[in-house]
C-alpha cells in the first residue's frame, strides 16, 4: 500500500509546517560558537600536523571535519598577550594587553573598556561562557564576568597545580579557582575533568539557545600532570616528552567528549568549533627545559620567530564549511573576531585590527585578504609583508642556532625558502629591509625607538673617569661604570648597559681628575612604560673644584613626556659655563606610576645608559 | 559460687603463666619509638603553648601525658640540617648537611656513611619506618631506604602540593612520591591522609615487634592547603594564619588518630613519643610572608635568633615517664638520639655530640646536662653557655628589629633577662663576648674566619683607579667598582662587597693615569666550600705601559687550598718590580669542584674583593 503524505494534510497543516522549518532554518542562522585555546601547545605536536609519536584522534578527526591551517598565527607568543588578541581581534597592543598579566589579587589585566568576542555575542543574543584560564586579569572589573560572560568557570592565573588548583608560579602560593568570580574549592579534583564537566554541562544547558564558549584549556602548560591511563600509554616515550604527549592526549580526549556531547544534543551541525594554541611550546625550567616541538620552525614560547606564534588551527562547522582541508594562507587570531562574527551573520566593531577570512574559509582557492602582519613583544618585533619577515632583536627560545647581539639586531627571511628562518638575509637585501622596516613604523606602534641603531660611541670630559654613587644602588644595577664608559645603552634595560633604580633618586659624583671647563651635560635615559620604566622627573648637577662644596645645583625636569605611552631612549640636557673637577648628579624618578600605564600605583623605575659631560 | 583460680592450674601451667608473663615485660623492655616531626612549625604555635586562636587538643593531650619542653631546640635553623642533626645525633656539620640538599634528581645528601637513629635500633632488632617527608637527598644511596629505614613513605624534596604530589619550588616541576624507593602515584588523594594512613598501618603491622618510626610531618611548610573541613572551622581567623592554623589542627587531628590506634592496640603504654618542629615558622613570600608565630621569641625559619630553633618539644611514655611536666631546661635535638637510645636501654654511638637528657626527664628537678651548644649556619653562628647567648652576623627574620651592619655583627643576649634577644649587650660586656668567641673558636667548627671584623680599608696605587672587566661579567656582580674601592669585602659573597664568577675566568684592566712604580699585587678572595665559592685556581698580572703591549703575565697558584673545607677570606700575594701604567688581572676559578664538597661535579664559583697594587 502507498501512501500519499500529501492528501494527509490539508493546506494549513502545510503552511504550519513550512513555519516551522522556516523557524528551525532561523535558529539555525545563529550558529553555535566554540573556541577551544590550548595552552604552550607546540607548532606540530598533534598528529594531524605531523606528531607520530602523539595521540590525537579527536583533534585529527576535527580538522578532517574543517579546514586545518598551516599558516595561522597567534598576536604574541606569551599567554595573555595572545589571549587579549583572540578576545577583541585587536593586536595585543590596542588590547591593552603588551605582556604577561599580573597574578597579584586584584591587579587590573585587559582593561574593562575593551570591547570582547563575549560582549558582540551577548549583545547579539548569545549566552556566553567561559571555561578554564583567563590571566587577563585579577581585578573584579577585568574579570571574564566583568568582559562579557554570562558563565564564568577556571583559574584567574597563568597556571595551576591540576589536583590542588593552586597557583604556585611565584609566591605565595595560593589556591585559584573560580565559578563566576566566588572562589569555589575541588580540592583533590582533575582540573581537565572539572573543567570538561562543566564544558559538557555548558552545552547541554545552552542547547536551546545559541551560545558562545571560550573553553581556554590550561594543557599541555606545565606542571606536566597526565592521569594513569596516559601516563601508562606512554610509558616508553621518554620524559619530558612522554608527559608532554600525555597532556595533549588528555586534551584530546576531552575534545572528544565535547564533540560527542555536540552529536549527542544534535547540535554538531549547528556549531562552529574554532581550535588553536596561544603561543608555541615552553621551554622554561619548569616544563624541563621542553616537551613539545616547533618542527621545522624555529623558536618558541616568547620568540617571534615562527615556532613561537605560528601553531596548530583549526575550524570546523559541518556540513556549512568545506571539508579535509589543509588551507595554507596566511591569517592571525586578531581575524577570528570578525570571521566567526561574519559566519554567524553578526556585524563586528569598527576599531579592530582583524580581517574577515570567511570567505577564504568558504572557499579554499580564494586568497587571504590579509598580506601583512605586525608583531612587538618586549623588545622583540617582526613586520610580516608578503613572504618576507623581518625581526627587530629576535630571540631564539629553541636555541636552534646562535644569533649575534649586534648583526643579527635586524633579521630578515624569506619564508617561501627559508621555512626555518636560519638564514639572516638583511645583510643580501638593505632595501628590503629598508621597506619592511618603513612599513614597520607605518604600524601605529612602530616607533624609530624600536629599530636597532649601531652601538652608539661617545667622547666626552668624563669618558672614563672615575664615578661613584652616592646612594645605595639596585642589586641588580652596581656596574655604574658603564655611565662614564663612552658607549649609549643598547637593547633594552636588561642588557647590562644601563643603571636603574625603583621609586628612589640615583646621585653620582664624577671626579674629571683635573678642573675642566663644562658647557653641558646630557644624561641618556630609557622610557619604557610598559615594563614600568619612566623617564627622570628631574635631573640636576652641582659642581666643586675640591669635592667638598658644591655649587647650586642646575637642574631640568622631564616630566612632561612622563605620560607619554610609547618607548624611547633621549637624553636630557642641561647647559652651564662651568670650571669643576667634581660634578655631583642627581636624578629623580616618579614615585607613583600614573594612571593610564600598566604599573598604577607602584613606585616607578629610572633607567639611565650615560652621563655625557662636554 | 566462688572457683579458686589457681586451683585450676597445675604447678607447670603456673610456670608457662610466669614464662608468658616474663617474655611480655621483656617485650615491654623494648619500647617503641615513635618521633613525630614537624615542618615550619613556629615556636608557640599550640594551643599548650599558648595560642588561644589554634585549636590542638591531641598534641595538647600528649603534652599533659609526658613533659612539655620551653627550652628546647633544633641545631639549625632550616629543615634538611636540622633533620639530619636529629637522625644523627649530631652538629650537621658533623652530619654532612651544612644546609637544605638539592632538589636535583640523583644529588647526593646526608652522607650515606653517618649512622642514624633508624640504623641503631635497627641493630638492637626494631623494625624502622620513616613516613613523610626526607629533604636529606635524591640518590640511592642517600635514600631513607640506605639509611636504615625498612619501610618509607612519602616525598625526597622540601616541599610538595599535597594533592598532586608535586615538587613545585622550583623547575622542573616534578611529581615526588616515593615507597621505598619506587615512585607512586595517588594522584589527587590528600597527603597529610596518604601519609596518616600509612603511620596507622605501620603501628598495627608492627605491633608485635618493637618498633621506631619517624613520622615528619610535611605540615604547616606551604602551601597552606587545609581540607574544608578546618577551613570552615578556622573560617573568621584572617589569612595567612587561619590557613596555618588549620594545617596545625591538620597535624593534630592526625596525631589523635595515631594515639586512638595505640590504644586500641593495647601499645600506648609501651610507646615513646617525642614531638618537636624542625624550624622555626616561615617568612618566605611562598609562606605570604608568615601565619605562624614566635611569641616572645626575635626571629623565624632561618634565623638563629631562638625565634628560628626555640620550639615546641614534646616526650610521653605513658607509666613511664612523668606527666603533665613542664619543664625548662636546656637541650637540643641532637640530644634525642643518646636520650632515647637510654631510654630504651640500647648503647649509644660513641662519636655524637648529643647527651642523655634521660635522667633530666625522668627526674624534672635535676639539672640538664647541658650547659652549652653550638650553631652554624650560612654566616650566622652562635655559642650559647648558660645564660648567655653570643651571635655571630645574627639575622631577623620575623622582622622584630633594625639591626646594623657592622655593630651588631656580634649580638650579645643575656636569655634570663632578655628572652627576645632585642638588646645587645655586646658593647656593655665586651668580656663576656671575649669569652664566648673564645668559647666558639674552641669549638671544631668555629673559626677566626667566621669572627666579625670592622671593615677593613687600604690604601694602594690602584684606589679609585678606573677598572674595566675584559670577559662577560656574572649579571649578578657588575659592581666592579668595588674592587678598586679600598674596602675589603665584609660578611658574604651577597653582601655586595664581591665580584662573583661561576665556572669562568674573570679578567680586569687597571689604568693607573700614569706609570707607577709597582713591587706587588694581592688579591682579596673568599673561599666557602658550602656555598661553591673556592680558592681562586690561578692569578695572573701582566703590564702595561700604553694599553695595548702587554708583558709576559707573571701567576700565583692557590690551588693547594681548594681542597680545604673551612671558610676563610686571604689574598693571593704577586712579586715583581714593574714599572707600568695598566695592568691586565686574569683570575681563573676551578672548572669543576671536587669530591667531598656538596656541590661536586658542578662548576666552582670565584669570589674576590679587592685587587690591591702598591
Amino acid at each position: 500500500m502507498q501512501i500519499n503524505f500529501t492528501s494527509l494534510l490539508n493546506k494549513k497543516s502545510i503552511n504550519f509546517l513550512i513555519l516551522l522549518i522556516g523557524l528551525q532554518c532561523f535558529s539555525q542562522n545563529k550558529p553555535n560558537v566554540i573556541i577551544i585555546y590550548t595552552d604552550d601547545q607546540g607548532a606540530v605536536d598533534l598528529g594531524s600536523y605531523g606528531a607520530s609519536d602523539i595521540y590525537s584522534p579527536n583533534i585529527d578527526k576535527l580538522a578532517k571535519e574543517g579546514t586545518r591551517f598551516t599558516q595561522a598565527y597567534v598576536a604574541a607568543p606569551v599567554c595573555a598577550p595572545s589571549r587579549a588578541a583572540l578576545l577583541t581581534g585587536k593586536y595585543p597592543q590596542n588590547a591593552g594587553v603588551n605582556s604577561n598579566t599580573s597574578h597579584v589579587p586584584d591587579s587590573h589585566g585587559m582593561p574593562n573598556d575593551q570591547y570582547t568576542l563575549a560582549e558582540l555575542f551577548k549583545d547579539n543574543g548569545y549566552k556566553t561562557g567561559h571555561i578554564g584560564k583567563w590571566h587577563l586579569g585579577m581585578s573584579q572589573e577585568t574579570s571574564p564576568n566583568a568582559q562579557g560572560f554570562d558563565y564564568s568557570f577556571g583559574h584567574l592565573r597563568g597556571c595551576i597545580d591540576n589536583y590542588s588548583h593552586y597557583f604556585f608560579w611565584a609566591g605565595p602560593n595560593i589556591h585559584d579557582l573560580y565559578e563566576n568570580g566566588k572562589e569555589v574549592f575541588y580540592d583533590g579534583q582533575y582540573f581537565p575533568d572539572l573543567a570538561s564537566d562543566r564544558a559538557l554541562k555548558y552545552v547541554e544547558d545552552n542547547k536551546d539557545d545559541s551560545f558562545f564558549m571560550y573553553y581556554a584549556i590550561n594543557m599541555p602548560h606545565y606542571p606536566y600532570q597526565p592521569t594513569d591511563k596516559w601516563r601508562e600509554f606512554y610509558k616508553d616515550v621518554e620524559k619530558p616528552r612522554g608527559d608532554y604527549a600525555a597532556f595533549i592526549s588528555t586534551i584530546d580526549e576531552r575534545i572528544g567528549f565535547l564533540i560527542d556531547k555536540l552529536e549527542a544534543l544534535g547540535i554538531r551541525d549547528n556549531t562552529i568549533i574554532v581550535y588553536q594554541s596561544d603561543n608555541g611550546y615552553s621551554t622554561e625550567t619548569r616544563a624541563f627545559n621542553g616537551g613539545g616541538n616547533s618542527g621545522p620552525y624555529r623558536g618558541a614560547k616568547s620568540s617571534l620567530f615562527e615556532g613561537g606564534i605560528r601553531l596548530p588551527t583549526i575550524i570546523s562547522w559541518k556540513n556549512s564549511l568545506p571539508e579535509n582541508i589543509v588551507n595554507n594562507k596566511f591569517l592571525v587570531n586578531i581575524d577570528w573576531l570578525p570571521t566567526i562574527a561574519s559566519l554567524c551573520g553578526i556585524n563586528s566593531p569598527k576599531n579592530i585590527d582583524g580581517l574577515d577570512m570567511s570567505k577564504m574559509i568558504k572557499d579554499p582557492n580564494t586568497s587571504s585578504p590579509r598580506t601583512s602582519a605586525y608583531w612587538k613583544y618586549g623588545n622583540q618585533w617582526v613586520v610580516r609583508k608578503d613572504n618576507w619577515k623581518l625581526i627587530g632583536y629576535p630571540k631564539d627560545t629553541s636555541h636552534k642556532g646562535e644569533l649575534d647581539l649586534e648583526n643579527d639586531a635586524l633579521f630578515l627571511s624569506n619564508l617561501d625558502e627559508d621555512i626555518s628562518e636560519m638564514k639572516n638575509l638583511a645583510s643580501k637585501y638593505p632595501k628590503i629591509v629598508e621597506e619592511l622596516k618603513a612599513e614597520f613604523l607605518l604600524w601605529e606602534h612602530g616607533h624609530e625607538a624600536d629599530i636597532p641603531k649601531k652601538m652608539v660611541t661617545i667622547n666626552h670630559l668624563g669618558k672614563h673617569k672615575m664615578i661613584k654613587s652616592t646612594k645605595k644602588l639596585n642589586n641588580r644595577y652596581k656596574n655604574i661604570e658603564i655611565l662614564t664608559d663612552g658607549k649609549r645603552g643598547y637593547v633594552d634595560y636588561s642588557s647590562g648597559q644601563w643603571i636603574g633604580q625603583e621609586g628612589k633618586d640615583l646621585e653620582f659624583v664624577i671626579d674629571l681628575n683635573s678642573n675642566k671647563s663644562i658647557s653641558e651635560i646630557n644624561l641618556g635615559y630609557l622610557h619604557n612604560p610598559s615594563n614600568w620604566v619612566f623617564c627622570p622627573k628631574l635631573f640636576e648637577a652641582s659642581f666643586s673644584t675640591d669635592g667638598l662644596s658644591y655649587s647650586q645645583p642646575i637642574s631640568s625636569k622631564a616630566s612632561t613626556r612622563v605620560n607619554d605611552k610609547n618607548n624611547f631612549i633621549d637624553t636630557i640636557n642641561l647647559q652651564t659655563k662651568q670650571k669643576a673637577q667634581f660634578i655631583k648628579i642627581n636624578i629623580k624618578g616618579i614615585k607613583k606610576i600614573p594612571e593610564g600605564h600598566p604599573g598604577v600605583g607602584n613606585p616607578g623605575w629610572i633607567f639611565i645608559d650615560e652621563i655625557i659631560i662636554n
